[in-house]
């Protein structure tokens, strides 16, 4: 039997979901409504299309209403609002945004892909604000370009340090601007921990990007060419980037009486149906699962979106599709830097009381003789009895998504710290090494699970230290011309065996190498004559990222 | 109670399994022979310290004898051969070999770590041939480095097409040699399959290094200067490196009765015991299962060797420690190329009489609206019914190996080829797209198992078109302008709805586009529209490689 579908919203999962019914069945009667103007446009490339990076601007339309309706035969209209969903009747009232004329159009099912708007707070001063942006489609793109090019701004100021606020800094930098970063929080980018986090604000720093963490936009003055700090700070600015998060478009199915989770996000069930089995809910709009905890979550990302866009396609056309939940995998380009997360991060499983352990390690993304290759920094995070993988974080210069990627796949194959260990990646000195970095984090997982390897970590160390505890620091003298913990005593990792008389047998004694590695080797010829011993995890590297 | 294991030979597996073996247990006799005068170099490294772009030398030596020694308390030999095994003593007779004296060592656990050796065939005029090489350790690099530092080679000639000999082809081009390679199959690159290798062939045609195909070496001549091929043709070279294959170092496994494989392996078991429960076998010698289908298999990599290195450790000191045997994931670098693979390969499972199936498909590495990525080619192989992954294929300038890692994580847990379509994979433009080439690898796949997608391959088209089958080439007419398969029809995408009536009802279509994407639209248009369809896999792209 023929049906009709109707989609709301032409970007992302509502452009797949279109596409895929198509694909399933040819003689549906298939409504795409977009409210803007554009259907399927590259939202993750706007910022580089401001940064001319990008130079295209066509390259942005992915499909256009005219090609997408013709390749997919569809029924595609845009400037078209939904502004309500009559489920008695089972219609959608339809603005046309142009003429403001409303109409109604019947669907036997609708699938609601609204996505997520930028939250915009109510600042003193921010409606006279001219110079104030936000970014969420190609209007607002061309509105930021054109001001780039035409007033030619000196100083931006980037009010939110996540995805769309730390690409903007960095397109903006590109373009020649002086870009200061303020973020509420004491790290940038959420997904990562602090520890890791700061090695995007060393590099933002590194850029001449000013950050100001702990710190928040009170009000705007001049027309916005002031921005006042909520610790009392005046910034100059000629172009202001608003960019402290979204919140789902959920007006619609509010007001259609579909339930709503506790941040607003629709809720569905596995089959991304809302209350209402003949309305599917796909994308930034709705409240996914956390892949591993199993717990509400608010994942407004490209890849779910686009997965939902076509299992509610499919179940629609009655096959099996379950959407599992979301693991939040995510990467983005910072200057140079890589910065990728799966999972749960430590934040998170604090917050939530789940019974965790972390370890750091800080490999080469290739082998070290061979040129090219640079230092990455690992964090996985891992259930202490099983060895189950909660999560991952990876930054650096090379190789740091593969990783990430390598250990998202890892999780949905249901692998442990262990199996990380066991698993066999593609080596050549370009690429990696004998023991990649994943299965590197998988035996230093694993060692701790097994009890081989007991660890202290960055934020423990200094308290141990003052209370009296033992720390020996492993590296060589010279190292600790760079820096050391205050209270570390010097035994490099070869004297180690000769010197084991001088430690106090009685007391637990702490270790620290550079990464973590001597520190490991450390403790295992320590514990291996009888002394109880913690290492460090990630050694000085990851204590000094820490503070 | 202390035991004394001896490890004979000190590379790779064998230098881990000292370093775990000493890290698990402090007080154990560890005896480490070698009979080279270099423990633990960076084998893989090799051919890039020749090529230059490794400069220093003393990077290949990762451990050296003295610094692994006091490291992990370790009794190493070098330039120490062992050459008897004494069973029933439970001793070894080493050579030393600068002096020729041979000595006894008792051991309570011994470890074969002996690797492989380069295969050298006996051809007529070799022995009288200064200027042929094989490549294995450092002093056979420092032979061949002196040669192109001292006698500038203008003409070298590579004998064999695999990793060794690609990366000396690179290396030695990379010095200013004019490189020919002569290869007996019909293509170089063993673990892929032809058409992936015919990227690899462009490659080197590109890049100014001779291949000839199908051809081997019959004789050498004029002190090896000429070289005379199978095929008649005579080659001059100034610099030939032989290396057509390595064959396990299996004499004194053999001599003492432990079994040998098919092929010369080492036969172990799945805790990587000989025959001989206190003898352990690892490393290139010996004969592992596929993982995949669970036959035996020689696979001289790196990881296999180091993992089993660990792992005998492992057992030794009574853990559990089971070796699941080898995917056999490679990857190398051909000048820009990267090549890739795991699991089985086409070839493999065609002569292994297994039912398989094999898709193509050729993304973009990442976003193509974002400067700077490069088509990609993957071939992913599966069980036709379950969607079991056997094997994965890719071969492209960006994000190549990043891919493989992903399926290989994949296969080890035991996800299919639903699953791949439904990996949350990192993407933000400069790295992936929304939909992963892995993702998109296993929505084609899934198509194909459930019947959603029927394909027809490279090799099968000419025969179809010939007797008379249906093709249409769904691209636009421009881009025939560059090539089509003879016989082909062309209807655009576009025009295909609206031209159905022009088609045989009755007959099969065969449908082909640039890289299978196109096609599979129009498969779906043309059996959702009653007629029976199948797409080229991996379009004219894959065709035009598997010519």
């Amino acid at each position: 039997m023929k049906k009709k579908i109707v989609i709301v919203g032409g970007v992302a999962g509502g452009a797949t979901a279109a596409a895929r019914l198509r694909r399933l069945n040819e003689e549906d009667e298939i409504v795409l409504l977009e409210k803007g103007e554009y259907i399927s446009f590259a939202n993750c490339g706007l910022p580089y299309y401001i940064g001319e990076v990008i130079t295209n601007r066509e390259a942005l339309l992915v499909q256009t209403v005219e090609g997408m309706s013709k390749k997919f035969n569809l029924d595609i209209r845009n400037l078209s609002e939904v502004v309500e969903i009559n489920r008695e009747r089972k219609t959608v009232s339809i603005k046309k945004v142009e003429t403001g004329e409303i109409y109604e159009e019947s669907y036997d099912t609708l699938i609601l892909s609204p996505g997520a708007r930028p939250i915009v707070p109510p600042l003193n001063g921010l409606s006279d604000a001219e110079n104030v942006f936000t970014l969420r489609n190609v209007p607002d793109t061309d509105k930021i370009k054109a001001w780039v090019d035409e007033k030619k701004p000196k100083e931006a100021v980037i009010i939110g340090g996540g995805f769309i606020g730390l690409e903007m800094a960095e397109n903006l930098h590109h373009r020649g601007v002086n870009v200061s970063v303020i973020e509420l929080g004491n790290q940038v980018m959420a997904p990562i921990d602090y520890e890791m986090a700061a090695i995007v604000h060393w590099e933002l720093d590194n850029e001449g990007v000013e950050l100001y963490l702990n710190d928040g936009v009170k009000a705007f003055k001049d027309g916005g060419r002031t921005i006042v700090l909520q610790s009392g700070k005046e910034l100059t600015s000629d172009l202001t980037i608003l960019s402290i998060g979204v919140r789902p478009e959920n007006e619609l199915a509010e007001k259609a009486g579909l339930t709503l989770g506790e941040r607003g996000g629709i809720v569905v069930n596995q089959t991304l149906q809302t209350d209402d089995p003949n309305i599917y809910a796909i994308g930034d709009a709705i409240e996914v699962r956390d892949y591993v905890q199993g717990t509400p979550a608010m994942i407004p990302l490209a890849w779910p979106a686009n997965r939902q866009g076509r299992l509610a396609a499919d179940h629609i056309n009655g096959r099996n599709a379950v959407y599992k939940g979301s693991l939040g995998t995510s990467v983005a380009k910072v200057f140079g830097l890589t910065v990728a997360a799966t999972g749960n991060n430590e934040k998170l499983l604090k917050r939530s009381g789940v019974d965790y352990e972390a370890v750091h390690i800080h490999p080469n993304s290739n082998a070290a003789y061979y040129p090219g290759g640079s230092q990455l920094s690992m964090k996985l995070l891992f259930q202490p009895d099983t060895g189950e993988i909660f999560g991952a974080q990876a930054v650096g210069y090379k190789g740091v998504e593969k990783r990430i990627d390598v250990i998202a796949t890892a999780i949905k194959g249901k692998l442990n710290v262990w199996d990380l260990a066991d698993l066999e990646l593609a080596y050549a000195p370009p690429y990696s090494s004998a023991k990649d970095p994943v299965n590197m984090a998988g035996y230093v997982g694993g060692n701790v699970v097994e009890g081989d390897l007991s660890l202290v970590h960055h934020h423990e160390i200094d308290e141990i230290v003052k209370k009296g505890g033992v720390l020996i620091d492993v590296r060589e003298p010279e190292e600790r011309e760079f820096g050391f913990i205050t209270g570390s005593i010097n035994i490099p990792l070869g004297e180690l065996r000769d010197r084991l008389s001088e430690l106090p047998e009685q007391q637990h004694i702490y270790v620290n190498c550079q990464v973590g590695l001597r520190g490991y080797l450390a403790t295992k010829i320590l514990t291996n004559n009888g002394f109880k011993a913690s290492n460090l995890s990630g050694g000085y590297k990851t204590y000094l990222l820490g503070k």
